[in-house]
């Protein structure tokens, strides 16, 4: 074990947070690691209930992820949405077959009154994940786009059908002001000697998670080191619309811009090592920075990232 | 057109319901024939709603089923099933990834709450059918089994699960009692110039439909001929239970007993040719019988009996 690093919390979205949390398990054993997953992005689609961001991790740390799109699996076939296209049933939604199977199957046990945690525990044993993948909370919250012109459109919509295109005025959380942590969040966020926020999108995967009150409080007042690696990345997203969505809120585009967002949550924050010379600014902002490779190209970069964050990062030897 | 019937009502179960509809569709115009299916097979299963029998029926009609099996299409692949086994999902009912795709579009338009009528005459235009194809309710009725161990089974479960084994003490419509026929099943009833009830089981298939009060008032009220076509041949059910119920139920095991079971809903009755016999036994009964060869074997002897069912058993010609 790496440093004196005993236990560690990552809040993670879907590709990038994944990719981070793969490099993890690598390297942690199995009880070390606890993963808390945005659900923002949840939806139901075809009558089933889709969670993409779960399903990402869990499918990263199963090791049938697709290695090169950000979503779905590796041996994804894809006959149900070639028939449902032969319907002219809705297809802006690709879901392959395998993923649909989890799906179903999520359907079906939450159908059946099964707590959304315990869904995501039974998946990830079957899926053969053994470190820990909770869910943020077992309360639907749903991540709602507020465009520049009027529209409120559900996250997938905007994300999926509109590519991400409509220009976005704020965004809401809807229900997250009456969620709560889902079961073993909040106890695993206490007692972590570290926590990690992954290098997913601040505002869609981040944001939803801290918008609920007991894991903010949980995030507050614990005592050990909290640190973001920077999704901004020589003032590009690596995936997705983070840096658009810096623009769209006035934000400096940039990993800077970022620390600024995620403000008095963090104790430290890691640039890239492009962004070395902005170690500096965010230093001046009250948290400790570093700047390292972040880009987790393969597995081994994964890995790399991991072991210099526990060295790196963590609370200092005793 | 066949003697002087110019429109037609069937009720129809799955698979020998299927094969006589498609034999009527292939010698009726679109606008003279209307089906109308049990819905009381309907389930939920990973969390999405089935229809066996309407799917069957809609299928035969677009020449999408399998030419073999009584279920599914023939084209069908198994993907999803394989995922969901992968996942140690429930495999106990196998649904090909094409019957899926219909599935989960009928499961989006439920939960969108469009009227499941519409969304039987929706899947039938994307599916090219041109008879009208109506559910026999838009309410949900559930055909429960009770068995003579006192098991309270779902039908699927009985049928499927169990393989149709548990001997059965009685049958039960769940909600049939407060459930109304679909918009157009009455009125087709009424101005229908012949009613058939296909060989389809007629506890399982055609109960469920005469179980609901207004269709069982419009079969009674109205003036023209019902004629039923045994299901059961020599004694035997060409697929399916309905032999077995009938001795559960203490009826004679052959088209005689399904003529008492039917009784006074049917003004005639048609048996097989092998039974030909018997054809005395129901007319004692009080209505017409024939015998015809009614084992639709492919698709030239589904419209041989259908051509012979219109220039026999319907109305005199005027």
């Amino acid at each position: 074990m790496a440093g004196s690093t005993r236990s560690v919390v990552v809040l993670a979205g879907g590709v990038g947070g994944s990719r981070l949390v793969a490099g993890l398990a690598a390297v942690l054993d199995p009880d070390q690691l606890t993963v808390v997953v945005n659900t923002g992005d949840d939806f139901e689609h075809l009558g089933v209930w889709i969670q993409p961001d779960v399903d990402t991790v869990l499918y990263r740390l199963a090791g049938v992820q697709h290695p090169e799109h950000g979503w779905g699996r590796a041996d994804a076939t894809w006959a149900v949405m070639d028939a449902v296209a032969d319907l002219d049933g809705p297809t802006w939604f690709r879901l392959g077959d395998q993923d649909l199977a989890t799906s179903l199957l999520r359907s079906q046990w939450r159908h059946d009154g099964v707590p959304l945690g315990e869904i995501v525990t039974r998946l990830a044993d079957r899926l053969g994940v053994a470190p820990t993948v909770l869910p943020m909370s077992e309360d639907v919250v749903a991540t709602r786009i507020h465009t520049v012109d009027g529209a409120d459109l559900a996250f997938q919509d905007w994300f999926v059908a509109h590519r991400a295109e409509p220009p976005v005025a704020s965004l809401e959380f809807r229900g997250a002001d009456v969620a709560t942590a889902a079961p073993g969040v909040v106890e695993a966020i206490a007692r972590a000697d570290l926590v990690l926020l992954a290098p997913s999108n601040p505002f869609l995967s981040i944001d939803p998670i801290r918008a609920i009150d007991d894991i903010r409080d949980a995030l507050h007042h614990r005592s050990g080191p909290t640190v973001a690696v920077s999704p901004i990345v020589g003032g590009r997203a690596l995936k997705g619309p983070a840096a658009q969505l810096l623009a769209d809120f006035g934000l400096e585009v940039s990993a800077v811009g970022v620390a600024d967002h995620l403000g008095d949550l963090l104790t430290g924050f890691v640039l890239d090592e492009v962004d070395a010379d902005r170690v500096a600014d965010v230093t001046r902002r009250g948290m400790q920075a570093w700047a390292t490779d972040t880009v987790m190209v393969d597995a081994s970069a994964q890995r790399r990232l991991a072991t210099w964050l526990l060295d790196t990062v963590g609370p200092e030897p005793s």
